[in-house]
């Protein structure tokens, strides 16, 4: 009965108040309200929206659904960083390790890749003996003795999310920003992180398509999160090309330690400036310390090894052999290089294009149930802005098993890039901040 | 998959395709398509709504998901009135044998009170022997032999329909045109008639309360049944006060049998008019005559006893004995009158409250597995413009049982009585007319 009447007051447009909200999350986990009122409300919320305090009152019922960890008998102050997802998006691997080296902890409750993007634990379970599947008392004590742990949110944090999402994914409402801001939200929350920073992805690469989208979406979470009292703050960043030059699950944490060892010399400068920008920004909501400040501590901690030695800690605690790792690279795959066929300038390399290519590969799954290959993969050659003559090589696609489809592939990779005679000039990756 | 990117479409306000709308509620109706789904989209077009042409092809899938009556082996047309509901609402015992005595064939499948809405099939049941559960079968020979039946719908008639609105009273999406009117025209087509007339009640006593809501549900009717190639045409009638002076069952049916044997003397004229104009638009529709004329014709057949006469042989031929219905209303039950306070015009009578009366009295049921007593109910001794003075007669309470609760239900009653010092003046039934 109140089931209904909250599904009218919905579907009217007026505001849930705090209580009718909690009431229907609670219930819908208890299983006393059945799924096809869970969906009808959930369709009322994409046509009617919900206000900031509504967002805020829907993600601390799911968050309350499950587990909530908290981080205050730590001597330090605690930070996350969550993205929206993308391709060739492993900042992670960078951002979590270099925030602990700065002094902030980093509890990190992390997923597996779907679709096109990929997942921070994909990645670094390519190590070999890496658990990403710790308790949530391993969790603890990682965070605890090392500063920083990444592993999967189990299955004691938010199970209103989870039975949520599964029932949004056939009822046509994943699209709509409340929704969407409390599942993130949710999650992050139960976490216990004191600081949160959103990095927000838009383009062809990401789930939101525009940037007025996704700057809808940075504002939404950044409001809700400060509403419930916690220190926040968004980048919205452009998710067009993949980020960096590996897309796959093992290159990419071979791109991530590159950075991690070397600093900026030889990577991708735009990348490394992102990932500076976003642990600085979680250095400087945590340590409350202005983000000039922040920034420089980062950069330091980059080129003084300290955030390789907090990443090294972590996969050793976590079980993982970062030496096997390296021997297991030497291993032959099938791999093929594809070369230009045309001079210029490479004026944009089309994200879903090349993520398509990785999943076609084997690098990512199509449902959960899928298997992935972790030394699928593509690894670009150049980036926006570099110059090309017919012949340089582009990128190489790689897969372990058999070579069956590299050719085709490797036809639908060269579609992703596109040329032109004029240097397409300086470009960068952070369209808008809320900090 | 489909039903996913039905749901998209929908949500974000696009019109669905005639195919899309057949293949969702085909695929509900198999159970294909689970409830989570169905009541997305029931929600999703609450809030966006749906085109004149959507409406159509929604009522078509729901007509086509069970039996659809022809009547193309009658010599004569068929028409049929169907009522959105309401209080003392005793047309179509007056009306489907009025038209039935002008040369009409109705075929009428009716319903069940539920709530403050009383029900044709409920008030014709307190008639010993009558039997308003035929099979189709039976219906078709009573239409072919008499001209005129009147019984529930089977199940065979609109699965769809009774699966969706069950859906729809648990999910808050009762209220959308679009569905209403789906729900509404689906059985009324698959029940055959050539000719179809409206009577949308608004006001206390109706589910629609504003007039504006009444017009825009007629318009989407009438507009929808002549899309779909059938005459349609609609009254748009006020439900504020009690339709004539009986609320309840058996009582309705003696009202009802009053006018038949009498025209309009001593009966509620107003009610009276109201019949004899939507059998006058069943007529018209129905053999194409002037409106005027059919309401020339419907005048005299209720004057010369031949509706009354159709009336008594369907009764007959439903196994119905009003002989025996004359001699049960003979047997003793708890009555109470109510007398006037004050002196004055009666202003207005709460057709809600006078509703709730007659329910709370036993002549209606709040779930649909409650029984009626067929005997309890109110009867007024007023209408609004007749004039009153302390201590005059206002109405009569009645139920079987024991006489517990008609103090209380007095008082009630009582208090759906409004009077004035002056008089309010003519009113009329009618507020609008689609024809």
């Amino acid at each position: 009965m109140i089931a209904k009447l909250i599904l009218d007051k919905k579907r009217e447009g007026r505001a849930l108040g705090s209580a009718e909200i909690r009431e229907f999350i609670e219930g819908f986990t208890r299983g006393d309200i059945p799924d096809y009122q869970m969906s009808a409300l959930a369709m009322a919320v994409c046509c009617r929206g919900m206000t900031e305090r509504e967002t805020a009152d829907l993600t601390d019922a799911m968050m309350r659904s499950g587990a909530c960890l908290d981080w205050k008998d730590l001597a330090v102050p605690t930070a996350d960083k969550h993205s929206t997802g993308g391709v060739g998006d492993k900042l992670s691997l960078i951002i979590q390790p270099l925030a602990a080296a700065c002094g902030v902890a980093v509890p990190s409750l992390t997923g597996r890749g779907l679709g096109i993007t990929g997942g921070t634990a994909d990645k670094l379970e390519t190590i070999p003996g890496y658990n990403a599947g710790l308790s949530l008392e391993e969790f603890r004590k990682v965070v605890a003795e090392v500063g920083v742990s990444m592993t999967v949110q189990t299955a004691e944090i938010c199970p209103a999310d989870k039975k949520l999402y599964a029932l949004r994914d056939v009822t046509g409402t994943v699209a709509s920003i409340p929704l969407i801001c409390g599942s993130i939200l949710s999650k992050k929350w139960a976490e216990g992180a004191g600081a949160l920073v959103f990095d927000v992805k838009f383009g062809s690469g990401a789930f939101m398509k525009t940037k007025e989208e996704a700057v809808e979406l940075a504002t939404a979470m950044v409001k809700a999160s400060r509403a419930a009292g916690r220190k926040a703050a968004a980048l919205v960043t452009d998710m067009n090309a993949p980020l960096g030059y590996a897309v796959g699950n093992a290159n990419e944490v071979v791109e991530a330690l590159d950075v991690l060892r070397r600093g900026a010399e030889r990577a991708d400068e735009d990348f490394v400036a992102l990932s500076v920008e976003l642990a600085a920004l979680m250095v400087s909501l945590a340590l409350e310390k202005p983000l000039d400040e922040a920034r420089a501590i980062c950069r330091e901690r980059l080129a003084d090894g300290s955030a390789l030695a907090k990443f090294e800690a972590m996969v050793k605690a976590q079980g993982g052999d970062l030496a096997k790792f390296e021997n297991r690279l030497a291993k032959p795959t099938f791999k093929f290089r594809i070369q230009a066929m045309r001079s210029g300038y490479v004026c944009a390399i089309d994200a879903e294009k090349v993520a398509k290519v990785a999943l076609q590969l084997g690098a990512g799954r199509m449902t959960t149930a899928d298997r992935i290959d972790p030394r699928a993969g593509v690894t670009l050659d150049v980036k926006i802005g570099d110059k090309v003559s017919v012949g340089s090589p582009l990128a190489t696609l790689e897969k372990s098993g058999a070579p069956d489809g590299l050719e085709r592939a490797a036809a639908d990779l060269l579609a992703a890039f596109s040329f032109s005679q004029t240097d397409p000039g300086p470009r960068s990756l952070i369209a808008e901040r809320m900090d």
